[in-house]
């Protein structure tokens, strides 16, 4: 019996600093840097929209495996409104978890709302919206 | 003995969960978005300084409490170059820390390089080098 008692135990003192290892490794994400323009006349709209997003669109990007995801807002010297956005992505394939974002059709009309607000950049790349920025430096 | 043994192991299991709760709780940071212009005839210079960051540099990022620290490049439709940089601030008092990172030698040598390098915008806040942008959304 003590013996038993012994073993689980060891067992739960195992799993638990398991539990925290597996944290750990899930530090290892892609980080990703976004920019597009967005109109003057559209600023209170997007901020109203991106106060209360919807929970369907929440638990999409999540189910995508996007996590820590902001958005900031600044208006560069140009006098024009620009976004900029970072978020890690967890998964394997970001490809595919995109193309499954765009096929949810919350997501779809909640971005019938937003993409008017916004201004695309010209030098994005193809099938890009907003436009993905190069990283030139990075500590954990 | 059989007890103290059973004391001892019981006090691993709370302290391995406690580590793991602990981590949890270090998750709660502030997020600050950061924009500036970069000389274009400089773009070469910066992204050389920042492939090979000065361990003294990195150093005082993190003693200042500042961790997941990125910096991205993008030419905007106005054909200038801008940088936006994300970290997270894991401190009580931002200020005094960023007090002390500018106190420290080796951190005023490498802003001796990199500034040259950047246009700071002109509707920056009062002290601010790098302009804060306002976050519109953010999701864990």
């Amino acid at each position: 019996m003590k013996k038993l008692v012994l073993t689980v135990m060891l067992a739960m003192i195992v799993l638990a600093s398991t539990g925290c290892k597996q944290r750990k490794v899930q530090q290892k994400v892609r980080r990703y840097g976004m920019v597009i323009g967005v109109k003057e006349e559209k600023l209170d709209e997007y901020k109203k929209l991106h106060a209360a997003v919807w929970p369907g669109v929440l638990k999409t990007i999540k189910d995508c495996k996007i996590r820590n995801y902001s958005i900031y807002l600044y208006q560069l010297d140009d006098g024009n409104y620009y976004l900029f956005s970072y978020f890690e992505y967890t998964g394997d394939d970001f490809k595919a978890d995109m193309d499954k974002m765009a096929a949810d059709p919350v997501t779809q009309r909640w971005w019938e709302l937003c993409e008017p607000c916004q201004i695309p950049l010209s030098n994005r790349k193809e099938g890009e919206w907003w436009a993905s920025m190069e990283e030139v430096f990075h500590l954990n």
